[in-house]
């Protein structure tokens, strides 16, 4: 425990990858990126194998400038030293408070202790010490074949506000024993981003700290040939384990949003693009108005209407539009549908899981986004984080 | 009253126009805008003089198809029928909750009261027939010179949450006795809207009625000749007083923003062109985190940053930002301000007024955005607004 975060509370995780893994991640598109976040970019271009990834949370050092840079520099240099390997391999993933200074010193003292109690079974423990305002550990473990033989996924995320990611999402590490060439795994990790960590959003606010990391070590009985390209049959069936292990936890850090008591899919469909799809289906998502229904289970649902009216979409004809909660038709044809009973929408409004659905009427394209409600709690929380 | 909102709540209004009157509209630009701002673009797209203004609360008659539209319609006839006009020369002006059925017949029953009552001086009373979150009546007064002899100015306005107008804000009204031509008033309150109603913004929400009219009745001693043209001198000294009202109409707005504790002032300056600078003030305005430590009075000032390396701008460098609260200097060239200290930035958080200010170190452009903080209050408001 480095102190950085309130005393007695896990703030300091060291993860060692097996020689020979591959490594991918995907970051924040903020242009307040973090130091972390800038030395990740780097240190993965590189070149150089990844030995280790080096979390601290209490402090994103993001919006700390040149001194911010040094001070990752020198806590990966600690870590290399520790492990005997250099301060290239190591990736840098900070999340806490922006603008504040890294305790740099307390991290390098700290880190033996965090080195000692390296642990191949520690993922919830690891879980554990990414947690800021999140109030559960996330980890989610999967098996898949390859070549027959048994390989295991495994993923830690942490996050709760600041939640809209735009890459990967505030802290993600996914490992597996399979084994998977460096180029083909950057592209698995990104179309697994956009399938699972892009798709949330608890309130609409970009980190500057998000970050997306897949190792794969190969250290799997079965994967003596690792997967050397994008035709390669086995590549499916693992994507589709990593993929699910991502959209577990991404989910989870939706339920675990800040202050949320609701879990709300929001399918945007008959768009014109995907790209249609997912700004209305965003528009929704990030409206206080249904927010504070969704939290008040008040079908007010017009509210609805107005967010998709108000989501951009120029041309949008209102009068082709088609809106349900859950199996509830609530309009039709742009208006409250002539069936439509208020107690039907009230009762949809009261499940702990709603499913929005919105027809646009002009196209087959579709996106959906998972999001949560705004309630007392996400103000407390972050009225009063730093404290 | 009608009855459309709480029994004994002011809720309908009729405002009638001198003849003669010149009246031009801004409207929403939600795709899914009310039954009545349809009405009303079309009425003022007719071209016969308009000769009243009938306002309801209680109901937006928004999300409500044709029968909305037939029914704003009826409620135009019966207006007309007890002023001796036709009904295209009455806008109708809603605001409420969305997706439920106008009560015409209410309404219908309501209006011979609502004729009888109609006052020259009765502003304030006009003002708080429009509320409905509201906590205080907006009107403004101000008096102009015109060819040496004084002109009044007075407008009204409604507004407290899904504020973030796109061309109007929902509900204001202002008159003049001044003389000005149709298409010379239309242009100015264009440019008057883009200067008020459309630099503010509360939770982010566009409605769907969002409409601001402005008339010019003609009837002031000075106003024999009337403004003719862009280049006629008197426009100046006019549009400006109608400016510095509806700039105060917008601030009350703000200041009555559902359970907004703080008035915010957010500047973007050295942007690449005006719309980037408002993308950026947008992106803090809107920001939850951003909100809620203004809420809390706390100085965790990176939210900020972070606000602004989210804003969209691809090409930013944070390394060239700047960082105002009022006169605190919090981050220089990206990072803290090593003057910067905790306790001035916690002395501006504590006043009731707070001016934010970013320069972005990009070009010369610049742009301003009023906002209110998000509190215990705003959830409460909106999870409790149909009761």
């Amino acid at each position: 425990m480095a102190g950085i975060r309130k005393r007695g509370r896990k703030d300091l995780l060291l993860i060692r990858l097996a020689e020979g893994a591959s490594v991918a991640g995907v970051f924040t598109r903020n242009r307040f990126s973090a130091a972390p976040v800038q030395v990740c970019r780097s240190h993965l271009q590189g070149g150089r194998p990844i030995r280790a990834v080096l979390v601290n949370s209490g402090c994103a050092n993001a919006g700390t400038g040149a001194q911010g840079l040094a001070d990752a520099l020198s806590a990966c240099e600690e870590a290399a030293r520790l492990l005997g390997c250099e301060a290239s391999q190591v990736l840098p993933l900070s999340t806490g408070v922006i603008m504040e200074p890294l305790p740099v010193q307390a991290i390098v003292e700290a880190l033996p202790q965090a080195a000692a109690r390296l642990d191949p079974a520690g993922w919830l423990d690891a879980a554990e010490s990414m947690m800021t305002t999140d109030t559960v550990p996330k980890a989610v473990s999967r098996r898949s074949q390859l070549d027959g033989a048994a390989v295991a996924v495994t993923g830690i995320a942490k996050g709760a506000g600041m939640i809209r990611p735009n890459m990967g999402t505030l802290l993600s590490f996914i490992a597996t024993d399979a084994a998977v060439a460096p180029a083909v795994l950057e592209a698995l990790t990104r179309r697994v981003a956009d399938a699972s960590f892009n798709r949330i959003t608890v309130d609409g606010d970009t980190s500057t700290n998000d970050s997306f990391v897949v190792a794969a070590t190969g250290r799997a009985a079965a994967a003596a040939a690792p997967i050397a390209g994008a035709g390669d049959p086995r590549l499916a069936p693992l994507e589709s384990t990593i993929a699910e292990v991502a959209g577990e936890l991404a989910m989870a850090i939706v339920r675990d949003g800040e202050g949320a008591s609701k879990f709300i899919r929001i399918v945007v469909a008959q768009a014109l693009s995907e790209s249609e799809a997912s700004q209305v289906a965003y528009a929704v998502a990030h409206s206080p108005l249904v927010k504070t229904a969704m939290f008040a289970s008040d079908p007010n649902l017009g509210r609805i209407l107005s967010a998709v009216g108000a989501s951009g979409v120029g041309d949008l004809d209102s009068s082709r539009v088609q809106l349900y909660l859950n199996d509830v038709w609530v309009a039709r044809d742009g208006a409250r549908h002539p069936q439509y009973r208020e107690e039907d929408g009230q009762r949809a409004m009261h499940a702990s899981e709603i499913l929005v659905r919105i027809l646009l009427g002009r196209g087959s394209a579709s996106a959906s986004v998972w999001t949560c409600d705004l309630s007392h709690g996400y103000v407390s929380i972050n009225a009063d984080y730093r404290s």
